[in-house]
């Protein structure tokens, strides 16, 4: 059977120091676990609350940065591409293709990603029902890319609230393809600080436990060796001292029911 | 540690005989895999969505028949209660006396309940947030009673459909009390047949797994012999020939994770 | 065609003195407004979220003092009922027998309410779909009383709060009887203050309007001289000192949809 | 006052004539009520259900028609924008600058949008509480440009549903900026006919009359000259006519409430 997959890092490239040091950690870690890692970090976050919070590099210094993680580490690199004109620089450095939530229902974005036959993560909207992703994974794959990639991160339940509905998971592996669960995020308060998003990290573990234990591929994490200093989603990472205790309990759930 | 228990019979008593045959097998199950069992079986199904459906054979027939359970097999009986005249006469027999979940904020009913000093069992409504649980609870322990069982069988998301919140269980577990997942109760889908109410008993084992791996004390389920047959909630009940299966893996998950 | 009609009153009956005074002041109001009343107040709050909130004189005395609100001005008396024992005596005095939105699905209550031929309010439960209710409908019309109410009073939407689907008013009509529209339980927040429901009052305004503007038959708010000193519900009752301009504004809704 | 405006048009641009041919009538059914008129119509629709839906002529194209629209007919012209490099050729054209509720919060198309000093409409995403609009009005204003609408849409209820929150008219409202119902949208059922989204045509007016009633700047509906051979929400749309009486019903609730 295939090894449950850890996509992991911080929310957003804070510095090439900094992106280096979190990559080389969370590798040791999945090295001893005999976990495969794939290293995620954002370049641009282009859809925070506030006009006023910390972006990133922007994408030819935050590509520049992955793919020395990618070189100096050897690790396969996922970040978020947010329109067409980002797709070709993208995918000359990454190994996945994410596809951020809110704009899972954009056709061209899609599509474009799905023509650079490299992997594509979905990223569920929050807005949509698990069987709706049926026709997203049809959008790539009729684009000729089988690399596909869904991930689950909450659906709106009420205002400033995400729940996770665990019947998602088997109804989109039905699909034929790997279905991450996204941890950190599933656990956020959109826009629940007012001018940023809470988060709940006390709920990560049991949400993550409760995925595993359903039979999923992998697990999405927004780690960081500081939450508290994190420059976006702090309140919901997982700081990189507790991250090996917790996988060891998802692996231990994960051959349970693999 | 504590054993996983197992609330399980057919949602409502159908007749003496097929009563005590269900819970004979359920036993035999039970005992097969050192799990505790309750034997749950309701005498009246008091908010059926239709008037004209099978509604069980009344109090004091129903009491009788569960008496003779527990009696012939030397198992505890649970049933719901619905009125405060039924509480003295069910005590008599009950070594659980469960809430109906749109009841659980009917304080004389809860109040009277505890204050027979057995074991409590209340079901979260479907209108409630975990955490007003808290109250509940509080009704329950200021009547002088710690005996106090908490189930989650999912919270209304949308029309005609439930979702199973996983944090409630680490939620409700902080009040101190024993929390059982009421597995399938939390697929029906309410009202959704027109004049009954469906279920989707495909996502049971999905949902359990969820709910066990996140540590709980107890799962619930509706079983039959032949769900195609059964008088209620058919959809939603789980065949006993199944449940060995299912039960196992449950058990392993929760090895992991108590 | 028909008026827009007002059931109005005091969450709880607090005194007879109270009670009374309220009545006569709903009264002048809604004879100067041409508006027809029914008076409504609780002789028991029966599911409120403390077991140490205050819950009213109970049966006996609250429907003597319903009985002189009756006698001494001349205006029908609505107050909701919590069981089968309950029916006899309050259809004794109460004009019409309102069933909580909780226990909307107890058959045995909603047929008994039926039975005494009296008027029959039932609450659509937060858990409903507004077609849910047809099955309702079918309980009381099937027990051979075609005098029935239904009232919206929000539906569960994520945790701690309530929506009003305008939907829900052209669904219930469509089953032949009339349909009222709850102000001010609509926005209550439940358990949204720990132990007590919040509510917010500034949205009476906007969902009356938009109700009435949808076609309805009345409207349903509770109304407090001073809602400081309410000792239920006064987060979201209405000032009287404000009801009558409200009023105005709604019948002229009310005269362009009629 | 101000007079209710509407914004109105085929969803999707299906040919020059038969754009030209419904923005005339439209501007007749305006004229003979005496309310403004903002044509709308799209060029592309680029987050269709399937990648086989009918998407619109382009953008050069449907500016194309739109500027004929303009020119031919003198009424200000409005359009949905998907990315930066749209902003531009479209801020040539239109008036207004509509943001879809997918992509409100993508804070450099907002930001682009808002630089152009055009009216921007912003739609609210189906996954965002009426207050999280507060920041999105935050990120034009502080682009400096204060022409701004604000348009409620419905937010997501479970799956495959959208319920309309009146509470968000009074909360939007409160940031100082004009506010819309569109009225077509709300009623969609995303996703809900497997391969494209449903509608319930038969809610538009309900629902409309509601948002009215709370006091609104504006009503925005996809109206067709025959719903059924619509190339896009033809379940949603409203056929031409019927939208004079209809509009007609919503003058006369908004001037009692003006």
């Amino acid at each position: 059977g295939r090894l449950l997959v850890l996509i992991a890092g911080p929310c957003v490239i804070e510095s090439e120091e900094a992106t280096l040091r979190h990559a080389e950690r969370l590798m040791t870690i999945c090295n001893g676990l005999g976990m495969p890692l794939i290293f995620k970090s954002s370049y641009d976050k282009a859809n925070r609350t506030s006009i006023n919070a910390f972006r990133g590099p922007g994408m030819d210094e935050g590509l520049r940065i992955l793919s020395k993680v990618k070189e100096s580490l050897g690790i396969p690199v996922l970040s978020d591409i947010h329109s067409i004109e980002q797709v070709a620089p993208a995918a000359q450095v990454l190994d996945v293709l994410q596809i951020p939530a809110f704009l899972c229902r954009q056709t061209d974005l899609v599509v474009a990603a799905a023509k650079t036959g490299k992997v594509v993560n979905v990223k569920k909207g929050q807005f949509l029902a698990p069987w709706d992703m049926r026709n997203v994974v049809g959008k790539v794959a009729a684009s000729g890319n089988e690399n596909i990639i869904l991930t689950e991160r909450g659906a709106s339940f009420g205002y400033n609230n995400l729940v996770v509905d665990m019947r998602s998971f088997p109804v989109m592996r039905s699909y034929g393809y790997p279905v991450v669960f996204d941890a950190t995020h599933s656990v956020q308060l959109p826009g629940g600080q007012g001018e940023s998003s809470g988060g709940q990290r006390e709920f990560v573990e049991t949400l993550s436990r409760a995925a595993v234990a359903t039979g999923i591929d992998g697990i999405f994490m927004e780690v960081h060796e500081d939450p508290s200093c994190a420059l976006c989603d702090g309140p919901n990472s997982i700081p990189l001292a507790e991250l090996p205790a917790l996988l060891k309990r998802l692996q231990a759930l994960d051959a349970v029911v693999r």
